[in-house]
């Protein structure tokens, strides 16, 4: 086995591992032992005592196994801990993106477990325990789902032909924990281009406004991989992290699609640490422009 | 058997065949036989051959098995069918709840079978044949996941306890396909509110803004059905129609939630035909008079 078969197989074995622990967490998340906590007093950014016991038990199976490895996680980092990217192999982990949707019951809920090396993800497994299914690439060798479903889907649910045009696309994004007024102002204004004729757009660009439709599942990662699958076109969102887009990244590209920063064209490769994410389905990225005219960034 | 388990029965089975329909379909619709049409010439409100025809088997099994009942679907009134709700039993149908999402592949699509006597709903069947999921209710006799779970969900995956203020809810809501600007312009302003503690409503109240999450699935029917299962709390929606509602509504009620037009207290029951629906799930609706502060009507 090569070196990225092995960290792709321990990262998957440790995906459904953990999956495991949150469908059964799920069941006793009321619990009296259970509690839910908000970050710095906001009511949209919580931690569960799951979120930390999942990303402790794989922190220490990375520590155990690859010790000279770098790890950087999502509780990890909120605790203080240094979030430094460097070239050295570096897992970037979410135990569950989607914690707000895990505490409500709501069935996106996703372990994301990447690995960079020389700053590139290589190696990516998403587990939603919920739906059952399971994402996982390396680089050079394709993405799957659920092991052996090649990506994105061709049958028996095929992604349509690609667009013609933006207002042709299905967009997948979120309003995420972020709420201070200046990100949200941002994601409010370029939603409402993205659904009306008559936003900020100027009306003459025949590509601005009306798209097919905006969902937001509440995982940035999931997100991703609906544009993985090629059920949505275009996955935006600003505000997130790392260990949300890391394991996403790899999927995303070894199933043919494309992810920027949002500013502007042709600024591959992404900025893993920018917290600006514009990802497009496989095919060709013609709308990545258009997609910018829509974008208050 | 009553009229009533006899009616729910016959909903229910054409409601799966009608899945199995849009499931297969799916794996064609983009063959030279299957074309997406636009209505209006808006892109974001899709009609499909499947639609249509979806919506004809329904119509023809109703008029052959209950020729004295009346029948509202989707369809049959774009053709420009009068749609008027009278004490009649009536069938109100949608055939493809969600046709942006078929048309994607999105897994967001279910067929809507309702049935309204004395214009209240008393059987519903909804069905998504993606997920595999099937919601059924009749008058009386709770609701259904599956046939034989009962609604809401309480095992493996249990709602979590009532929200003791708004800022705990998890809110499903659209943008629907109504792009005109007096519509959009409330949801923005709508959602802005939720997600935002700066957003136009009055700061003073404690419970104004900065909502858990905001979900947008793309289909009224099963966004409430989300509310049914307990995964999210509030359901909120101005612009969908009543073939999107009117099997959800009997479902929601005899899963214990309650719904409502959205503008003010004390408003049951809710005018189907309205275009408003605000849906709370089983509980205490204490949250409903804190709801009208955040939307635009």
């Amino acid at each position: 086995m090569t070196s990225l078969e092995v960290y792709l197989d321990f990262a998957t074995s440790l995906a459904q591992e953990c999956g495991q622990i949150i469908l059964e967490a799920s069941i006793t998340r009321y619990s009296k032992t259970k509690k839910v906590y908000e970050k710095h007093g906001n009511s949209s950014d919580l931690v569960t005592e799951t979120d930390k016991m999942v990303e402790e038990l794989i922190r220490s199976r990375i520590i155990s196994k690859f010790p000279e490895h770098r790890f950087i996680g999502e509780e990890t980092t909120a605790a203080g801990h240094q979030c430094e990217l460097t070239n050295d192999p570096t897992w970037i982990v979410d135990p569950i993106d989607g914690t707000t949707n895990f505490v409500h019951g709501f069935p996106f809920v996703a372990v994301c477990i990447g690995l960079t090396i020389n700053k590139e993800p290589v190696v990516g497994a998403i587990f939603n325990p919920f739906l059952n299914q399971l994402f996982t690439a390396r680089k050079g060798n394709g993405a799957y789902l659920n092991l052996n479903t090649k990506l994105p889907l061709s049958h028996p649910n095929p992604p349509p032909i690609l667009p013609s045009n933006l207002s042709q696309c299905l967009i997948v994004t979120e309003y995420g924990s972020d709420r201070s007024p200046m990100v949200i102002g941002k994601k409010v204004q370029s939603i409402h281009n993205m659904v009306s004729k008559s936003g900020n757009v100027n009306s003459s660009n025949k590509n601005a406004g009306s798209v097919h439709g905006v969902r937001s599942l509440g995982s940035a990662a999931l997100g991703i991989m609906e544009v993985v699958k090629g059920e949505a076109d275009i996955f935006w969102e600003i505000g997130c992290w790392e260990w949300d887009v890391t394991a996403a990244i790899i999927i995303l590209r070894e199933a043919g699609g494309l992810i920027v920063s949002g500013n502007g064209p042709n600024e591959e490769p992404v900025d893993i640490l920018g917290r600006k994410y514009l990802a497009v389905r496989a095919g060709s990225p013609f709308w990545l422009e258009n997609c910018g005219m829509l974008l208050k960034r």
